[in-house]
């Protein structure tokens, strides 16, 4: 199937995702696994049917009814979303496999919906993760964000609410790459105002460089970009390039995409539809990429290579990932959702160099000199 | 076989070790991979012959020979010594497959030598390393040191030597253990006098419970502690269990063995006799364990159990391992020679949990409630 092709079939699917799974009557046949189905609320038909999500939202029915124009409310309700969205156009290229949905609840407040899709034929490990916390801000972490500039007074804990979306693609064959992304919001009352922030981002690991794939790749992501200010795509995939850095290899994780955090301008309703819009861009991001190439031939060769740079993978989610390692220190975490980031499986060799001019070196060079692919 | 027996054949196996292969006559026709065989040097007898080792010393032969009495010399060859004696047992177990030798130099002084073996019938990756290095303790490093009691002045870079034998061996059969093992000198210049410590441990990492082994362990490890100190074993037994533990799943990474660092007393020779008898129990404390399960059946169950739970020696390692995080954040570190402890493959699962009465929720037992063994 051609490019062009792949992406009009791509658009149908964003299509059917957006008016008919999301706010529809999308079919609930799915396996469930401990926390069942989400009971089915009798609500006015304008708001939202809770219903339709992975489960029943982390925030009681009512407060997200009650509060309808707050952004803690409008954020949780994206990003349940965004999770149905990505499971369902996922689970489109499973035959028998479904994704195993847990919902968890946060003993020191809120909780998650954790997705996650093991052993399927073209999804090896597949995780859709959504958290809606909060709390009191440790005062080492609020300390940590006036590191980074937002100015918070670090001298008292602080109460702080985050909601995110979270997700890591491994497929199977190694003509395609593992995706991740990542959106969230953040808002911490200090004397008595809200300060908030968006943070996010979607970046691209290829086990084989094939340009082309990259190239609509941060195509897509400029154009998602663009939309809201000609800077952000700029310096956004500059911080990628600058953020996913296996720094004790002198290598970039992959092809980068864009990254970004602390951002709260111009205003709050413009940095939502941003997100909104980068979030809503992984499908058209990724999806033509795995149709092209989930039915490429592949052998020992490139699955070995494909789980040696799966260990890199590994040593930069659990050296230097800031989420991570945060999660990991984190007193009662839910550690299976964190480190659900990690493949099904990863692979080391002493002094492994690809042969020069091979595939595995091409891709190699890149990583090493990140370009500019738009 | 009988643990007797295979612990009359380890003792005899350690007396040629001790006897012939280290000091004596040992024949060279193992594989080397880029630096050879070290030039055999032409010396009186009672010198050392360091044309036995796996390669030529780091240091200078006429500087190690012209200060025998110096610790940096003694241990510098002690560790060559102990190198040598680890890959020649190892080798033993191995059809076809010999331990392919870098010798390294590190730009700022000093370099090292790295052993390792992989894809063997036996041994899945087998590394042991040993590197002797010096230079300038950045002042980072001196305040850590501080913070652990030693008293430093961090106010200014101070020149240092370090040296070391480390290892891991992760063996392909899921019945015998992971082990890894490391020990090292310190010596600090601070105001025109030498501040020196040693320091390093053995450890064991089974993926099924064997008792017998577990004791067998930890009462060779006894009996060595216990000819230089009554405390060492119990002290340093609880160390180790403290130490190697994944926090964030609690669970230790395997039954201990014993750790620890800092020691200088209570004098340079009893430390440098007590860190000999250590490390030369190794052999003792491993070897038996080896032949004794070697031959053992497993399947496809035991496998995926063993590469689960190397998912989380990795997860200990690249989060916790003091040595693993300051080597990687160290510019210009030989980044192969530090990941040479990861094993070959390893896996994740989503919330996997052995089943209650399983051999492998025996295990996770002992790792959440270290045990006393001796």
């Amino acid at each position: 199937m051609s490019r062009m092709k792949l992406l009009t079939r791509h658009s149908r699917l964003m299509c059917v995702g957006i008016g008919t799974v999301i706010f529809g009557t999308g079919v609930l046949h799915r396996q469930r696994s401990v926390h069942v189905q989400a009971k089915t609320i009798a609500i006015p038909r304008k708001n939202v049917d809770f219903s339709k999500y992975m489960a029943r939202p982390v925030t009681a029915v009512e407060k997200l009814e009650g509060t309808p124009n707050d952004m803690k409310s409008r954020m949780e309700i994206f990003i349940m979303e965004i999770q149905k969205e990505i499971c369902d156009a996922l689970e489109d290229l499973e035959v028998d496999i479904k994704f195993k949905v847990d919902r968890w609840e946060r003993k020191t407040g809120g909780g998650g919906i954790t997705c996650i899709l093991e052993d399927g034929e073209v999804f090896e490990r597949a995780g859709v993760n959504i958290s809606v916390v909060h709390g009191t801000l440790p005062v080492k972490t609020a300390q940590q964000m006036r590191a980074r500039g937002r100015p918070l007074d670090a001298s008292k804990p602080l109460p702080f609410f985050a909601a995110g979306v979270s997700s890591v693609i491994h497929p199977r064959n190694p003509m395609i790459p593992t995706l991740h992304f990542n959106y969230r919001y953040f808002e911490v009352q200090e004397e008595g105002k809200s300060v908030w922030w968006f943070g996010g981002g979607t970046d691209l690991t290829p086990y084989y460089l094939d340009k082309e794939d990259v190239k609509h790749f941060h195509g897509t992501l400029k154009k998602a970009c663009d939309k809201h200010d000609p800077s952000y795509y700029g310096n956004f995939k500059k911080w990628c390039d600058d953020y996913f850095v296996v720094k004790h290899r002198g290598e970039r994780r992959g092809v980068g995409g864009i990254f970004f955090d602390d951002v709260d301008e111009p205003d709050q309703d413009s940095v939502f539809g941003f997100i909104k819009d980068c979030a809503k861009s992984v499908l058209p991001c990724y999806l033509p990429i795995i149709y092209k190439h989930k039915d490429e031939d592949y052998g020992f060769q490139e699955r070995e290579w494909q789980l040696l740079r799966r260990g890199r993978y590994v040593e930069f989610n659990l050296v230097y990932d800031r989420g991570t390692k945060f999660g990991l220190l984190t007193p009662n975490a839910r550690i299976e959702s964190i480190l659900m980031s990690l493949p099904k499986t990863a692979r080391w060799q002493y002094m492994h160099e690809p042969e020069p001019g091979s595939p595995e070196a091409e891709l190699m060079e890149v990583l090493k000199n990140p370009k500019d692919w738009v």
